[in-house]
């Protein structure tokens, strides 16, 4: 397996550190728009490792909006795999570039969606993944895969909504994701600041389009933005966090290919984070769309939502600043396979400190990176085969949490998923 | 008179609207950087009201941040006053070409301040209209007037508290401005929309720089930003808003001339502005120092707070859309002149509806482009006169009130003021 990782930011760092401990590849290429910053990476990796592991790696300039580039620079590496691990707007050039270099690609987001112009909060219009799964035949036919949302959210909840069908449950009612932490960052005096822990280019994406929801007798909708407020209670001390619906991938694809009566997202946000966003909506903060700015040099075009992430600190960078324990999990609810209610949570949680001393990364980057290594190691030894666009849920669950789970010492990621049976029973 | 009038956006283009009934100057030369913008205010006079009245007036392109331009401008027209209505970051730039064109000078804000480096919410720096203070001794050599803070808040705010000292009060406790509104816009679907009635960015300057009070016995003093809340009733159906300390010059210029114990600003901004405007500062938002933001053209330098400026309506254009009053008033405690306790609202109230009916202009930045034309018609009568750099309370309070109030139909200005005693004896 050679790979072509496109991106060598928060995320694309990190999964270039948990792929360097492993040896299922042969070459794993850190792409980047910034060449230093693939370079940094790899420079990490051989003072982390020694030149050796350093070696199977290598370094190269990308422009990710170019799929004529994506596809040369795939080409010139002979690159079998390329995983996408830049924002999700850049989805349609790498999806297109590795095709047209005959690679099989992976990504941890998908395309993005346009609301309904009409009834915007109500019915969905262009869907997060359409774009890419229209494609779907063209990679049929050239007998390649696309493994799309493999992440950990999407991603992990998906292997878990599979393992719950496969294993748990007989009758599913509800595949709910349900994502908290309890971070807190704070600056060099101590003083709490406000830093999203993940992109908040994409964390406005995520929660100012309106939310989409799946029923079985509906089919998907949308609602109103933070709509559906639940308290859930997370576990190992996060303790309950305020939920609220936000359009997510777990819903466009669970679906697919699983048996359920009704499939959420509902994002931990908080009461403060959720005042924010609707503040930075209600000024027109959140668009993407250039407008033109008086600068020092006359005149500019720039999208507000690009000003208020150059103004945030770098995700990537508040990991030294910050505590706490991130939380990716699936709520199912329905009948277990002896006939009985059951209502499990299954999940999985990053500390920050753990993730910082082992990898320099912050939890939740580091947590997002993790599950796209796994999969492309399943991938490798052919354990995971298809052809498509497919979702995480179109494989068995099994082999994918036992090789997450496996001790280190075993030949594992050492990183165990917690399982918990909540229906109390009278 | 031969005035040179900087900058006609929505203030500038109201003062030329509302000099046009006058007749007591001889020309009015219409200066902006944008010189299409002082020809449509031109074109607006000569449509309403004829071209013998538009013949007055004269437009020029300037750009108010070189002194040497703004002399030049003056120099060319033979200008006696120079009447700045550019944002406040202008003010060193205008003011210095005023004098070096030897003309006299009035503004309606005043030079900008500085936080204190190491105690900003309890000790002052550089304080609003410090510089402009600072050159006092030049203008009092050159025989030239600066009349500075002279519009509706500060300016009619300052004459009201001459006013209360010279009639009204014996001894003063509390002179505190407070001003509040009860305006709403709608978009064309009846929505209603965040739109600020002024500049948001020099209500962002001065509600997140640290408010300053004055004390008889300490000085000035600052304090953290939106402090000392209070609901305070406002007249005319506009009724109880939550006012909050904010920067503004009235605190400033009224202890230099009018014994008080305290002088104080409150804003009536309400708590969902104030909660905006702490989310632009937590994220900041507000900064005015450029940023790297990426674009459609490459990196670009952009200040934070000049997107935000850019992404709302400009408050000159949403007068259709809105509705209400706007009340601009002080609030004087202390013992009357019979030696018993008095507290009295001094105020005056526009409405949008009648200001855009009259002038197109929406209420607020109607009501401060009112104050500097009767000012100026005082200083051309010869009425008020002076040298150096002088607050409107330096002047005899009761020929302003007199004149604005006075019918228009008997050579006044039709804008009469409240006057509330608001204590209850028992």
């Amino acid at each position: 397996m050679r790979i072509l990782l496109v991106g060598a930011g928060g995320v694309g760092n990190a999964i270039a550190k948990i792929a360097a401990r492993r040896t299922f590849f042969e070459k794993l290429v850190v792409s980047d728009y910034d060449i230093a910053r693939a370079q940094s990476t790899i420079s990490w990796i051989a003072a982390k490792h020694g030149v050796t592991v350093a070696s199977r790696f290598a370094a190269a300039r990308i422009d990710a909006s170019d799929p004529d580039d994506v596809a040369a620079v795939a080409r010139e590496h002979g690159v079998t795999h390329v995983m996408n691990a830049v924002e999700p707007k850049f989805v349609p050039t790498v999806f297109a570039g590795a095709l047209a270099a005959g690679a099989d690609y992976l990504d941890m987001a998908m395309s993005l969606s346009e609301p309904h112009h009409t009834y915007p909060h109500s019915q969905t219009g262009v869907k997060l993944g359409d774009d890419q799964f229209a494609q779907a035949p063209d990679w049929e036919t050239e007998g390649r895969l696309a493994l799309v949302g493999m992440g950990v959210e999407p991603g992990l909840s998906d292997v878990f909504a599979r393992y719950a069908a496969d294993h748990l449950f007989s009758e599913i009612d509800e595949l709910g994701t349900r994502d908290g932490a309890n971070l807190v960052v704070r600056d060099e005096a101590g003083n709490e600041i406000f830093a999203p822990s993940f992109s908040i280019w994409t964390t406005i994406e995520e929660c100012l389009n309106p939310p989409v929801v799946w029923e079985k007798d509906k089919g998907w909708f949308t609602t109103e933005p933070f709509s559906e407020p639940e308290v859930f209670v997370f576990p190992e001390g996060i303790g309950p966090v305020e939920c609220v619906n936000v359009e997510h991938e777990e819903v466009l694809l669970m679906p697919r290919w699983i048996d359920a009566k009704r499939v959420t997202f509902k994002y931990g946000l908080g009461n403060e984070f959720i005042g924010i966003l609707k503040t930075l909506h209600q000024l027109g903060l959140d668009k993407t769309e250039p407008l033109t700015v008086r600068s020092p040099n006359g005149p500019v075009q720039v999208a507000p939502r690009d000003v208020v992430a150059a103004g945030l600190p770098d995700p990537a960078s508040i990991g030294p600043l910050m505590t706490g324990k991130t939380c990716a999990g699936l709520w199912v609810t329905g009948v277990g396979n002896d006939g009985a209610r059951r209502e499990v949570y299954l999940y999985h949680v990053a500390d920050n400190e753990w993730t910082m001393t082992e990898y320099e990364s912050q939890c939740v980057v580091w947590q997002t990176a993790l599950n796209p290594v796994i999969a492309l190691e399943l991938l490798a030894a052919g354990t995971w085969t298809g052809r498509g666009v497919l979702g995480p849920e179109a494989f068995d669950a099994a082999p994918f949490l036992e090789l997450m789970s496996r001790p280190v010492a075993d030949g594992g990621y050492g990183q165990p998923f917690g399982l918990e049976d909540r229906l109390v029973t009278t």
